[in-house]
């Protein structure tokens, strides 16, 4: 199995530790590995690192080859610029080699983590081989703990497939519900989060490209006739998403010879998708404060609840009496929110580019 | 007049701001001066700086000297340790030269807020004629804005003197009272804030301590016989408040010739006792928050009523969604608490002792 890792976001969610040059990829958000080296890590020994590729931009490939020294540099693919997901995909799979693209790939966010690894590889396992034995396309979903509304879901179809791995048809791609809908999904027991990991034939996948996306699929092919051109010809790309390119479509439309499957993932996954979504995974102290950084690094007094990060030096946080707060201190800023807004932290980034601050995004 | 600047102190009420070498005395809270040099800047001209003593500690000294260049820097006296107001009067009035001392001096904290320079004078002008003209112990009592319990009061008696100055006698010192009695004192237009400011002539002031603290004024007779022997004996001195030593029992007992008389000081007075103090006096933006710092160290979404402090380098301050909090950034450390806790602040620096972050403290 090859596996192409997609590691070109650029988000906010983490500022202040996060930046334009750090993205949440790249940092170390548990202990020592980023999340893309340990997107890697835990691939091996089902896929080596010399059979990885990864997909970033232009801005960040020099600090991915130095994070993946073990992976070969002219693997790590460098987008002229970020076109969303399926130009990532669709790019990447026609610059690997054509024997790499003929067999099984996998489809892996660097920003995610998983906490059981043999079971993440399990169901790798478990989709290549519906792959290789029924020739769908196939994505991985993660059953849920919670009646998460942050989430896109997978609605369940039946049974697929010969290889007998528990595979089952996606009927549908949910987009994020409200609360009631999340409620009923996760009663239903019939509908499982849509991670964004996908395993397919790479030339497979590209099939389905042409047939349904020809715009993006010329353009590739453009690309692929006269790399030189890749700057002007890349920005032209349609910039959607895999799900709504090709996956939504072809579960929609899908046959048996052309349908999207799932296999069920229960390894301890989170797409870490903000502050308050770290604490849950981070050690907590008698207070149940979430905490990361240097012993000493952290003080806290009558608190409760809180992230707690202290990044860089020998400094410290000191919290008193408050609750349900993010605090992160970093070399040149410090962000303070409650848990339940850190999805706004992006409106402080904003606000900082206003100001001109560019050394702060 | 001569003025006595007392700034030995080393509170923790304004970390990690403050620390044990840059206690808050050396602090510019607000503007560009220190509160030292602002209490030194607003006595001219009524006090040149050539008739400034400043009694500080040896940890200090240099320090203060610095920031007080105009100062003769042998009038920067160094105890060898603090051991509260009484002894550094007495040992600092001991120290100036007996001419000095046979005239009124003013002893003034080195770390209060002042708004109008010009009615201090005003108050302190009218402190010393009824010292020249009816040999009154004078201190100054700030007339209170509200039904504050955290500091001590003085009670009103009658008129006294003849400097028509509306000199009152001090009746009582008063504790810090409950929120009742503070309520009380304010409606009753017979109560002053007790702002440890004194106005006195400097012989008679040792006359008094040698009569009502006999063990101090041996000690300090000891130390003027033999100054090699001060570190001994300083240890040995009783620790007392020149409130607790001298004034409280002039009050109690004192005749018309051994009174304290008091004026009333109305020139926006502040101890600037914690950061929410601190709070009320500085500028504010739409939201209230009150801010310290670079043009763009503080950005504040969403966010109203908080102290924000962003000191040192090119960083920021950043929140989102909160109300009512303290955040104060270092270079190495932060502080988050609750404004109403601000008083608390000095638990974090025992948790930091404990921890041995000497570095910090």
């Amino acid at each position: 199995m090859k596996a192409l890792v997609l590691a070109g976001g650029s988000g906010t969610r983490f500022w202040p530790l996060s930046r334009q040059l750090r993205p949440k990829q790249l940092l170390a958000l548990e202990g020592d590995r980023s999340l893309l080296q340990a997107t890697v890590d835990r691939l091996q020994p089902l896929v080596e690192p010399q059979s990885v590729w990864v997909c970033t931009t232009r801005a960040l490939a020099d600090a991915v080859r130095r994070q993946l020294p073990e992976v070969p540099p002219e693997q790590v693919l460098a987008e002229p610029m970020g076109r969303n997901t399926a130009p990532a995909i669709g790019w990447s799979l026609r610059s690997m080699p054509e024997e790499a693209r003929a067999g099984v790939v996998a489809v892996l966010p660097a920003d995610h983590r998983v906490a059981d690894a043999a079971a993440f590889r399990d169901a790798l396992e478990r989709a290549a081989r519906a792959v290789e034995m029924d020739d769908l396309v196939m994505t991985l979903g993660v059953v849920p703990r919670w009646a998460e509304t942050g989430y896109g879901y997978l609605e369940l179809g039946e049974g697929l497939g010969a290889s007998d791995g528990g595979v089952r048809r996606v009927a549908r791609f949910v987009e994020k519900p409200d609360a009631e809908a999340a409620a009923r999904f996760l009663a239903s027991g019939n509908h499982l989060w849509n991670a964004g990991i996908f395993v397919f034939r790479g030339t497979m996948l590209l099939a389905h490209l042409a047939r349904l996306q020809p715009e993006l699929a010329r353009g590739l092919e453009a690309i692929a006739a006269d790399p030189s051109r890749v700057d002007a010809l890349y920005a032209g790309l349609p910039a959607d998403s895999i799900d709504y390119a090709v996956m939504e479509k072809l579960a929609a439309t899908g046959d048996g010879a052309a349908a999207v499957g799932t296999v069920p993932l229960d390894c301890g996954w989170s797409d870490l998708g903000s502050w308050a979504a770290l604490a849950e995974v981070l050690p907590k102290d008698a207070g149940g404060n979430a905490g990361r950084g240097a012993v000493g690094a952290i003080v806290a007094v009558d608190a409760g609840g809180n992230v707690l990060v202290s990044d860089g030096g020998e400094g410290v946080v000191a919290v008193l009496g408050v609750h349900d707060l993010v605090v992160v201190r970093t070399a040149d800023a410090v962000l303070v929110c409650p848990k339940e807004r850190a999805q706004e932290v992006k409106r402080l980034v904003a606000e900082l580019a206003l100001a001109g601050r560019e050394d702060l995004l």
